[in-house]
């Protein structure tokens, strides 16, 4: 890979000891600079020792005991229910949602709460090497406001349910005002995609659900849905609709390859195949699944199959924690004793669901996904120097198992470092926590007093 | 909790935030001092504001924005092997084994091997909060002497197998090396019990396992054993002995209560009342389990009937990491998901069996497990003070669901700080880290170079 565009003022070099590019047909390449000008890569080349080139640098990044990589795209979550972490956990499937987590949303999920809690789902995947997620909730605009703050790219989804919901009190008016949202941010900024996230099939009429994708597809913008979680939710879908629930997006036109699929736990073969056929995209969140033992999406089969497929941690309310190094790990054993196969969903398979093709899953895979010259600069820095990772026989091995969130010591996110020796830098990661801190002692204050009807 | 013994020199206090004390009937603490004298915990008592009995302490460490808990144990572990950390990955089982594993060790598993390979892996467990482990492998006396070396408590058991193993070409001679073994460390140090390790009924005869717990019984140690890992194991013992393996250790009288099985994947109901009835202990390795694909332990069912379970993260070629956190977290939510409920192996039931229960597993039931005046000091200290870990509703759902080994701040072993600010004190972390990378290296040269018969 040569330096091309020389001319290009370089504005970031990242000294590499080891690089994990994630381009397939490219090794693991040791000891080379990764030159970014403008958020760009724009090459990837041997080490220079004379030291020259380097005058025209702005920012060095020495790298160069450390393995460098993508950084992690997580496909699936709720950043604002970090408000909600640890609140209720190792209850039934119903109690948790409908007794716990649904009154606490209505009480608690304001605007304020929802900037306060995103950014602290950022600063955490930041810090645990996520440069790019996928966000369904409400009072996104707050979510846009947070993600912009702290520097991190993704996609953000205005909710939809045929409910009263947080922001959208007047459910009739839930379309509207997701149109609005993404009207309001598509092309704002690079980094940030507008989306619509509808929760489910059981909670969104077809009229819901047809007019989400219509918004969708005239505006190009991925539209999310939890599909296939629970049993249940199968179970009430074939009754009311007499077709099992990826034949009935389809029925409506909906499954499509802008579709994002999440869950996709009972999904039976035919249904696999549809999904394949009409190009839809699946994200795994092995730990939620598990916490809330809703069942294990068939992952390692749908690779098999040549679909999509991201992987994401869900909100913290049902996992408890957005690491994806951990989910990486869990998932990939999940799908090996699911499967009784050692061989299924291989360290790299989960590695790529992780980068390339999560970033695909997304419509982002011409811009981010592997480190090679002419992506966005998403990168993120692992110190090797830890037991727990020593010593190194396959780097990818090393990512997928032996290594957690912890591990990252700097993150570059669109060619901006956003933390550096494990600081944040764009924010100030005492005040949200003491903001989020302070939202968790109002929630226990409601959860411990009688609450008096005003 | 009084402090009876005020006469004795106070040698180490621990200012606590918040006490996890594992306890069942005592609540989470705040704002108490944990006092320690010669490594036994005296007293636990309300936070002196005067700063006047601090003068007779030795030594004080602050942790009074930190959460305070007994330190993790290990129930079963290879520590050795994280010199084949990530060696081979993602490979059927017999393969793995016997193409990879196997002739690594026959090859590269030397004195001096074990003893760099197991301070590594010490060194992994103090700095992701565990203070005691049961390690099973060969060369055990290096293992030992790395164990003092640090200043671990934990249990080390010779390893026996009917085959040439490492240090013991000459099988016949298994058990009298055991029995050796035991003999030259019993009583030597407080903190490090020697024990057996019979590798499984399938490669060790009748009178090889009789004989061993014949030993382990006249020494007053643990017997360890893998019991029913895989399904091809209950096969081989019932096409052998006409009976399912737990029924064959009941016929050999070595199913009692010094008895630790490991993985325990495939008992059958019979079996578990079996285990039960004997009191026979049990140990569970939620990741190991995983990875190869051998099945999951039903542990909420064993723990319901009353069977006592510790958590083990196998060895470093299987999982590929010692962290129990991580361990609690698969494990407690890989229940849910196996029983389809989300109630299964709560955050306190896994936490008690990584604690409390484990230590009771190891026969140090007495000594570590809890924090409670009369019990050794073996404390860790959790710095909460990270976005991953806000906010704190339920320190147990934080422990369990969202911290991770690199969120331990400071360990105390049998009272004596071995981790401080996550500086490890007793060993130079980076000469053992640069030792087993040098072991790395040779073992890939031999794998890469075809090796010359001597």
């Amino acid at each position: 890979m040569s330096r091309e565009n020389a001319w290009c003022p370089i504005e970031l070099i990242i000294k590499c000891g080891m690089l994990l590019t994630m381009v397939s047909e490219v090794p693991i390449l040791r000891d080379v600079d990764i030159h970014i000008s403008n958020g760009t890569i724009i090459s990837i080349e041997p080490r220079s020792h004379d030291g020259c080139i380097y005058t025209q640098a702005v920012e060095l990044l020495d790298a160069s005991n450390c393995l460098v990589m993508p950084g992690l795209v997580n496909a699936h979550t709720h950043a604002a229910m970090t408000m909600f972490r640890g609140l209720a956990d190792d209850l039934p499937l119903n109690k948790w949602l409908s007794e716990k987590i649904f009154p606490a949303e209505a009480e608690h999920v304001c605007p304020e709460n929802v900037y306060w809690a995103s950014l602290l789902a950022f600063a955490e995947m930041i810090a645990s090497g996520t440069t790019c997620f996928s966000d369904g909730y409400f009072y996104q605009d707050k979510t846009m406001e947070a993600a912009s703050k702290i520097g991190i790219r993704g996609v953000v989804a205005q909710g939809v349910i045929d409910f009263p919901a947080p922001g959208v009190p007047d459910s009739t008016r839930n379309l509207e005002e997701a149109r609005e949202f993404i009207d309001r941010w598509k092309g704002v900024t690079s980094l940030l995609t507008p989306s619509l996230f509808c929760h489910s099939p059981v909670t969104c009429s077809d009229k819901t659900l047809k007019g989400a994708m219509e918004i969708c597809l005239s505006r190009d913008v991925p539209m999310q849905i939890h599909l296939s979680e629970t049993i249940e939710e199968v179970e009430t879908i074939l009754s009311q609709k007499g077709r099992r629930p990826a034949y009935y997006l389809d029925d409506l036109e909906i499954l499509n390859e802008r579709l994002i699929a999440v869950h996709c736990v009972h999904l039976n073969q035919d249904e696999i195949e549809l999904v394949k056929e009409r190009d839809a995209k699946v994200v795994h969140c092995p730990e939620s699944n598990m916490k809330l033992a809703t069942g294990i999406c068939p992952v390692s089969h749908m690779l098999k199959m040549g679909i999509e497929v991201g992987l994401g941690t869900d909100g913290c309310a049902s996992n408890n924690d957005m690491d994806m190094f951990a989910e990486m790990d869990i998932g990939a054993k999940l799908s090996k004793v699911f499967n009784n196969d050692p061989t299924a969903l291989s360290a790299k398979e989960i590695l790529t669901i992780a980068t390339t093709m999560g970033a695909r899953v997304l419509g982002l895979g011409d811009e981010i996904g592997t480190i090679e010259p002419g992506k966005r600069a998403d990168v993120i820095v692992l110190d090797l120097n830890n037991p727990r990772l020593q010593p190194v026989y396959d780097p990818i091995s090393t990512v997928v198992y032996s290594a957690n969130g912890g591990d990252v010591r700097d993150v570059i996110i669109d060619g901006r470092i956003v933390m550096r020796e494990r600081r944040l830098i764009t924010i100030d990661l005492e005040e949200v926590m003491w903001e989020v801190r302070r939202i968790a002692e109002k929630i226990m204050e409601k959860k411990t007093t009688p609450h008096l009807p005003s």
